[in-house]
């Protein structure tokens, strides 16, 4: 059995490559997790994912436990099998969906209960449930269930908040069921300010996870502040453990977010863009509905080994967004999880060679944008 | 270069086991034909395709002729390298699909004058035009343009109809441009009638083709009609050519078909079947949104080689149908595809072998619901 664990293997100022060793296998950091919301990465089949280099992939909680049900999963011998994901598997805590919910759910102390968006029915999340809902799936890593606090919150709101999180994260410590090779990892809080986000990373610290998430952000705080409390997070949270930035990001917020330590990534970005036509690329985001792509038959990024790129033309792709045709978002998320796999490479390779920062300015100058906010985002 | 020809390399009755070979390879017959519309199988890849054991598949010309266009598509190099399909492809003429298009089109003796369903843009397609178009696209076999005769016809309207549809025959024959290892295909109309469809057998013979099709059936005739329309058809026509049923159909259609003597067909039933949730097995048909399967750890079919057998169960996709994930499509289609593929090499190992008629028996036993109209359709 193999023991989780994440080993450094190269540093570069606070960027690191490392190595997460765990029941479900290896992987190398820092890495980027396709988001995989109901047991399927939208679009594509899970050799497809394996294809673009993908180690680890994230659950959603939220939504497996209303269909097909955690425990119908378990019965079927776990997300692995279900979803043909022999590698390993990241679930969240449900939170940040279930918070989502406005109206209808009613959070207390002891937990949060809500109604389905789908058909009403009722449930109830606590700590515990989640932990369990977890364990049915099967998850190489446990998310501990936080209250994802509202943006923007005043510093009382963000305070309380953070605080029940914390609470909640150490019932989530007891409840876990540790297994060899699966892990527990805690979720930072406190909004924007950086005082709550230290007491937040010292307080996880303290309980002990397997690995620590910085939660909350991504949710309209604009990059730079992401960045700062990036920077009032990290130092506070211990140097051997895999750090992780939930719901992140842009190409361009995966530079600046391993330059400030993070180890881990997951975000719909690559596969929702995908499926409405826009494409990453080495040189920028392309929108292939684009009128100007009707007749081209250059690949849509030269330098990619994807089947969109290798095998078809730009005009092809405008083509089959143009007819509504699946295989559109099919090439299109597949060559989109393809470019953030190989910037992922790029940048681990980075920071091997210690050349980071050289190399994340190679990579912006190419998308020939950068004067735009989110130059890996806008077309 | 390869001359195109039809070579017979085995009979059981009437049913015949041959080999097509073209500029774009061989290929082995019976052969089921998956429709590629718009320049894509639906949901699928053309790897995926090509996994299935399909080595030609079906365009449609008045489709791509209205997008991308079929000059678009020439100056792409031609719809083999647009959908990366090096192997075989047929095209249809776009009568089919113009004739369908009711108060939109006005049918005169020289060809039809139509609004595209899409923007209303005017367009004429006449036989030399049908067959330009094919010809820019590059399709391997060209057919030619029909009026397809709506159904029920009067004897008379089925006879100026088909007559029509002769006298275009004649005309695309002296429009198509000979080409190595490429063929035009004439259509034999005539409705319901024996007698049309004999003349009509004969008036394409004279005029010569590559390969005849029979047209006009599987548009609401049922199994028996268009089976005795089949016998009234293909004693007719030269027994060194490919024969091809337009349009058909179920399992038990190609069953049927084949032992009437047919070599090739196309259907959109198991790619549409597989988009909304209906599986065809070796046991029947299932339709994978029934509650039944939610917690079914079986394979939709023991037997198959497909993803979607080997990889996962009847559970999972219940769950993606019920999801409206794309991944249930996805799947389905392939599973579908793979069991069509399945049942012609089957078909086509029986023909050499001689046991055509114990192999369709077993086949038709196995569904299990041999006293349905259409076994291999009705769930």
């Amino acid at each position: 059995m193999t023991h989780f664990s994440w080993t450094a293997v190269a540093t570069d100022g606070a960027a690191r490559a490392g190595l997460l060793h765990t029941a479900h296998g290896p992987v190398e950091t820092p890495v980027f997790m396709p988001v995989g919301t109901a047991g399927t990465v939208k679009a594509m089949t899970a050799d497809a994912v394996r294809s673009t280099g993908a180690g680890i992939v994230l659950g959603n909680t939220y939504h497996l436990m209303l269909r097909p049900g955690a425990e119908t999963v378990a019965g079927l011998g776990g997300l692995h099998r279900f979803m043909d994901w022999p590698g390993l598997i990241l679930t969240d805590s449900g939170g940040f969906q279930v918070m989502s919910l406005g109206k209808l759910r009613t959070l207390d102390a002891e937990g949060v209960t809500f109604r389905s968006h789908l058909d009403g029915t009722q449930y109830r999340l606590t700590p515990e449930r989640s932990i369990e809902i977890q364990h049915l799936l099967d998850s190489t890593i446990t998310m501990a269930l936080d209250e994802c606090t509202k943006f923007p919150a005043t510093h009382e709101e963000a305070e309380s908040s953070m605080e029940l999180s914390m609470r909640w994260a150490a019932r989530c410590r007891t409840a876990f069921q540790p297994r060899e090779g699966y892990a527990l990892f805690g979720i930072v809080q406190g909004s924007v300010f950086s005082d709550l986000r230290e007491r937040s990373s010292a307080a996880l610290t303290k309980i002990g996870f397997d690995g620590y998430a910085v939660g909350g952000l991504a949710v309209g705080e604009g990059q730079s502040a992401m960045f700062e409390t990036l920077e009032a997070s990290v130092p506070f949270l211990p140097a051997v453990k895999p750090r992780y930035l939930m719901g992140v990001g842009t190409p361009d917020d995966l530079l600046g977010a391993v330059a400030r330590g993070i180890d881990m990534f997951d975000c719909v970005m690559p596969t929702r863009a995908g499926r409405t036509g826009r494409a990453f690329t080495s040189l920028g985001v392309l929108n292939m509905r684009n009128a100007r792509h009707a007749t081209d038959a250059a690949p849509i990024d030269p330098g990619c080994a994807c089947p969109a790129c290798t095998k078809h033309s730009r005009a092809y792709l405008h083509h089959l967004f143009r007819c509504d045709e699946m295989l559109g978002p099919i090439l299109l998320t597949w060559h989109n999880l393809t470019y953030y796999q190989s910037l992922m490479r790029g940048i681990r390779t980075a920071i091997l060679e210690g050349g980071l920062a050289a190399y994340a300015a190679d990579v912006r100058a190419a998308w020939g944008n950068h004067d735009k906010p989110n130059p890996g985002l806008v077309p």
